[in-house]
């Protein structure tokens, strides 16, 4: 069986990374595709990168019958977007911010800049996608909240550590991302030659993926957040995300215990993987997959632990897949076993 | 049925791009891989952006029963390891350099330093591996010669417009590499601080692919080579090829009808497509693609044609594959049909 | 003496790096500074990189008495700036191309976009601001037309050979240029993620730096312009200009014969200097050089050169100080005798 | 009065650093120069980016007579080379490694691989070389310990809030260094196609650099070293270095207060900067400039503080030039007031 899906605005950075990853998918096909500015083009038309799209129309919205819809619109726009779809059975992914937050309050003050939840309904049952938490809930759910491109380097580095109790409850997490995850078009400050050979931080201590990343790994605490100090950095180039997270160890315990803990909570994860030597976002390059690297630091006791992943991969639209296809009951993996591409 | 295959020397780009490529081919399968240097490792060990090869040893020869074999070897020493296969009625492809040039004392003069061919008897039979003008000898050879980076570019770009005899024998072919081009490991002169924010010129009308670029179009038109004016450059991104060519006209004609004999040369080429607007070496990124643009300089009486492919897809590993899937009789684009992967 | 300078446009980044050039001047000293959209801020505020100007405000025009003024606004714009000044007694640099083409109908055709010259009146005293070729015309000059960062680059591999006659008038010059040759601020397609890793040409022969390069190629051979095929290419760096620049020899000649050619025509040149080896546009970062490489192609009766330059340096600001420093007698090279910015 | 300047290692990137910005230094001159591989030719042939320099030879000791010396020399190897001209009353500054720690025994665990330390009888009287904290005796060296590029851009984020006694002595170090911090010729690992588009930390927690920023940092609470967790990463860029730092608050404090602290405590420090937004490391490119900037996680009580410089200038050359101004007893920015080269 082929499943049908539908994509709204495949014109983001991670709606094209969707549907090249389903172009090779053996039981999913892309059937629909919206994208305002571009409706009416071809899909493969208007990226030459998915040329093999060459019939697919971008369409306003979804008009074809499709068994599962991934949204990638801007915060509010994807809630409202994805709510008819949830309503009427199709199963959704999505992979903007909307659904994640789940506190009272949480979307006004991080996402809507005050103005409520456009779909606070759907809000309870929205599962938070990240497969190596969650799976049997995935499995189960009609709507998914794809985890954020840096709560997932986050939480993956340190779900182990934090479930297992051996780190104290106040955690640094310092990210560098390449500039995709600023999105397609998004113009002034992200332009090639200011940003080429520049690193710098923003939203200090303020972005909204430290809120996700504090209420998933309280989840794994019985529900009490740890202290989470979230710091963003852009470095020059396009794709990637290297999480380093940093928190003191609550207990004695040597690197190999350490590494037992995170090879025993990853054993049947298909995408995670525990390294033994610091890795590289480049070998994660167009993946859906994640390395973690923990360091006991025993000289300051403290844990360090550092993982990559492609933003656009199992930070977003690889993610999303891997999503799909626990909701629809197929193989976990189905089109994602994909070698990175390299160099 | 699943093919068996060889590689010889993975360790280098050209070999880790076919393994990535061969990794989810329908009807070929990675079972055998040499390399020297990491004889003894798994190859999903040496290469982590090929962790899904877990199982597969890196071999100092190839023993298991294999139905081709790609080499990737550095110059006469490919055509030594190749010899043995052909000879034992394995399907090879050569990524080498060392069965192109067909004249006499060609191969002395570019590629051996002055030493002699290593298996002369096999050079008359080896094919150029170019789909887009061999696609039948290809299909029936038991060697082929698959192209460098460099020609293939410049090759389709030039090929409609030689064999319809619309251009003067007297071509510029300026071409612009990603660093890949120089091969792993290739240090000294390639070093990160010294190649990025640079772009220059090497091997100035000197570079062993001028006398290939040369021959194959000479085949075009009954064996006469045209002169040949060919500068490579190194420009800081990792894969592709961007060619420029550049060739008086031999007669009027318009942009129109230009564009009409490209189209017509390349309309049952699955991998090589024409483009109204000048191409992007990104939008081949990953892939087999090749895609020509071809303008008429009517206040000049010129024609300019930019090409653009992956150095490691099209220019190499894809290419190879695609060849492989002709001489084994199957689908030419089995195992290639690949969105590119983009930003 | 310190003269006094103001740049119109200080925000763009020719006005930036004439700025940067002016602060370590011997003679000269930035005394205003316009900028629409940032008036009323400081220039060291408003760029972190000219963080030394604290004191100097942006304005919207220039109120200061000042003795030379640089204008890099857009086309048209620059003319109408630029013109009271001249009236007025100033010695003016336009480093955009208003003045440069000197046939009419030239400024309509390529610049204007069918609208007139704004000041024609000032077209036939504005001197092309190359000292290579025009010294003591530029020293002499109330007016100088400062050249396009391509043409620079151009007409300074060509002109020895030009002038000497070793070359047919059928000339290619493909160029590659850094990102920072689009201008600060040019927005769509100049997105970090959509340039990195790519290369591709543009505007090809139909680019304004063509009729520029033909016009002063011309006044080399008593009028005639030369057929110039010219294709720009963006390269994913940040500045720097690549010109391989091609055309058939007229009469054999040997490498040694061209090189000395090529020495003798730069021997008093301060900035531009004839190599051996391939150049690097990376040995001229931040600087008012260019090298010139010529090369015989033998083989096809061919000649090519390859010269590099910083687009930002000898490509734009560091010319117009080097023709300021002539337009005020002062040495030819004050202030600009920088090593490069290596690596 | 114009000081001889001699560079011992001039191959290195800081040898090439310190020449370009001597250069244009008002008082100093460079007369010598060595580089054992490159000995016999003259500087300016060696490097072009250097090509002003065309009579200096290099050689392979320093014979002339000179007032300062700079080493850059591999760790040991410094020691050794740097002893004898203390010993004469020359002016020396180790940009090497080998003079920093001061604790018995730390050079051998640290530096040397377990070999002493060359020249014990000098270290003692080695100052550390960062004036913003040592201005005064730095002035009165006669050797000088040059920072390491990751302590410098740790330290100066730090010291205000250290010695003000404002946060607690558990410090997380993550820093980003562009990858001319590998130096010259460091080969394998760093090639272009392996290092673009990828980021990866190294030495986590094991870095020499640590006990660096821990006896500093130390020396600024009466000896007492806090601990520091310090995690050194690769991006790729060339140059640069962006440090982000993180302590726990010892006591509630403003953002305003927190910026009083830093402004006061570098009011008189020509290179070191405090700003109000996140500082990019583009904006010191080629400068002897740090900006810092402190940000109060107030949910988190955590100080967190962002610092950039250029590693070969502040992080290194720069740094040194500015140290032998003071060891001359001339003017603390002669020679490095520059503005950055942007973009």
């Amino acid at each position: 069986m082929t499943y049908r899906v539908g994509i709204i605005n495949v014109t983001g950075y991670a709606g094209m990374e969707a549907a090249r990853l389903l172009w090779n998918h053996p039981a999913a096909r892309l059937v629909a595709a919206t994208g305002r500015s571009l409706a009416g083009q071809r899909l493969g038309e208007a990226f030459p990168s998915l040329g093999l799209y060459e019939d697919l129309p971008i369409t306003e919205t979804i008009e074809a019958d499709v068994d599962v819809v991934f949204s990638s619109l801007p915060t509010a726009e994807s809630a409202k977007a994805c709510a008819p779809f949830v309503r009427a059975g199709v199963k959704v992914i999505d992979i903007a911010a909307d659904f994640r937050l789940k506190a009272p309050g949480a979307f006004e003050q991080w996402m809507g800049g005050g103005q409520p939840h456009p779909a606070p309904d759907l809000l309870p049952e929205a599962v938070y996608g990240l497969p190596e938490l969650n799976r049997d809930r995935i499995a189960a759910a009609r709507l998914v909240a794809n985890p954020g491109c840096y709560p997932a380097a986050a939480i993956l580095a340190l779900a182990p550590a934090v479930r297992a109790g051996i780190i104290e409850p106040t955690i640094v997490v310092d990210a560098k991302s390449g500039i995709s995850g600023a999105g397609r078009g998004s113009g002034g400050g992200f332009g090639y030659s200011e940003v080429n050979e520049d690193v710098s931080a923003y939203k200090i201590a303020n972005h909204n993926h430290q809120p996700e990343i504090a209420q998933e790994l309280g989840a794994l605490r019985g529900g009490e957040e740890p202290r989470v100090t979230f710091v963003p950095h852009l470095v020059p180039m396009t794709r990637g995300i290297h999480a380093t997270c940093y928190a003191p160890l609550a207990r004695e315990i040597t690197q190999a215990e350490v590494l037992d803990l995170y090879r025993d909570f990853y054993h049947a994860a298909p995408f995670t993987s525990v390294s033994t030597v610091p890795p590289h976002t480049k070998h994660t390059l167009g993946t859906n997959r994640c390395i973690v690297h923990p360091v006991v630091d025993a000289r300051n006791g403290m844990l360090v632990v550092a993982s990559v992943l492609d933003n656009l991969g199992k930070g977003a639209a690889g993610q999303a897949i891997e999503n799909m296809n626990l909701m629809l009951g197929i193989d976990q993996a189905a089109g994602l076993q994909l070698p990175a591409v390299y160099p």
